[in-house]
């Protein structure tokens, strides 16, 4: 199949996947774990913690996909999949306000390396929001925390539906008055970009290659059809003439 | 009455009036309108225009109110009453892609003078937010178009409803996980801040004495109960140790 060319500036807002692609949710949820962990004598392998945490992400969603149950925030289900995983690990009887602020870790990740210094450069020719599973208080915290400029907080909460349902992508592009062919979805996962796609969204990839860990095999590159691929946000920058 | 005692510190996200407050919405529609009454011929009061344009505000956001019809973007309601305003106003056969571009002259009014620095400010220490009537794509439009460094963009899109009812206020506020009492409603007019105080919210005052043009006389003061009365957005940043 021949790709549509593409022409950067017939795109007006760049949305971004934010877990992964912006910020590195990982290393950030291990080291607050393991802190967490030592505060209570608590001796678990705190990536692997990390890991089986976030395992419990899509299945939770998947729930409010399928309409088994409504649309709720995704603070709530961390909150579930959290209680779930210390039950495995064994782990009781700690003070329901450590829990709550653990499961907050998600308002703090940390962004690559790159992320503020790209977004800001893309920030000058485009509209940039984001389009993340995530609920408005995690974005708006997660970006006062760490000085992610967004315009625009769009995405699950504004959609009422999880990625990578149809809605959340066109009702984001709906918010901004734009059709979906002005918007550009940016991520580090070809699922989420080829959901977008088949939107009409355009779509950049951009590598994170340790997301998951030294050990990551998926996502290395990017799937045919997707419309840029980038290295980093400043690639992406770069490419977009930003 | 006593007033409740105000601490800056219990207040987390400071939410923003938009047209009025931040921004001079009558001598920009008055401009754009004369530009465009300029390029076809049209001799108007383009001041009268303006306000003409602008008292069709309230009565269409109140038949949402009331139910008589569903929730619609403000950009919906304000193009309807153009074609109104334009009708009486004995203006036709004009293109409609002229009549489009007038009705975004919404999404392009400047800032008043000190609005970008003071918000800038007030970013430092708060989450700054909008809580206008405006829809997701005029509020993020306008700041793109004049350097407005909000946080995110709540109100009416988000909540589904028009100011000043309750939901509009209690329901952005839960999108960024707070308490009411932990957000301030930032507006020019009396009548908003005594809507959200209703819902919890703590309140200032910014006076914005030409709004209405020379002879403006309502919301020349501060009401009773409000927290904070400011002369404008630098005046609240001082007050708020900012």
């Amino acid at each position: 199949v021949a790709k549509k060319e593409f022409d950067p500036a017939a795109v007006k807002a760049l949305t971004f996947d934010v877990f992964g692609t912006v910020v590195d949710w990982r290393s950030s949820i291990a080291r607050e774990a393991a802190a967490f962990g030592k505060k209570h004598g608590l001796e678990l392998d705190w990536d692997t913690f990390a890991d089986s945490w976030r395992a419990l992400y899509q299945p939770a969603m998947e729930k409010v996909r399928t309409g088994e149950r409504p649309w709720v925030p995704l603070d709530v289900l961390h909150r579930q999949n959290l209680d779930r995983v210390l039950e495995d690990s064994g782990v009781s009887g700690i003070d329901e306000a450590e829990i709550a602020n653990l499961n907050l870790a998600w308002h703090r990740l940390d962004p690559w390396p790159e992320a503020v210094e790209g977004l800001t450069r893309l920030k000058s020719r485009y509209i940039i929001g984001t389009l993340s599973n995530g609920n408005i208080a995690l974005m708006v915290n997660m970006a006062k925390h760490t000085g992610l400029p967004w315009d625009v907080i769009l995405g699950s909460e504004v959609a009422r539906a999880y990625k990578p349902q149809p809605e959340a992508y066109l009702r984001s592009a709906a918010a901004l008055g734009l059709a979906p062919e002005q918007c550009m979805m940016v991520a580090a996962h070809n699922p989420d970009l080829l959901a977008a796609a088949e939107c009409g969204f355009r779509t950049a990839f951009v590598l994170r290659a340790n997301e998951y860990g030294p050990h990551q095999r998926a996502n290395r590159t990017a799937a045919d059809g997707v419309d840029i691929s980038a290295v980093d946000f400043n690639d992406l920058a770069d490419q977009l003439g930003c």
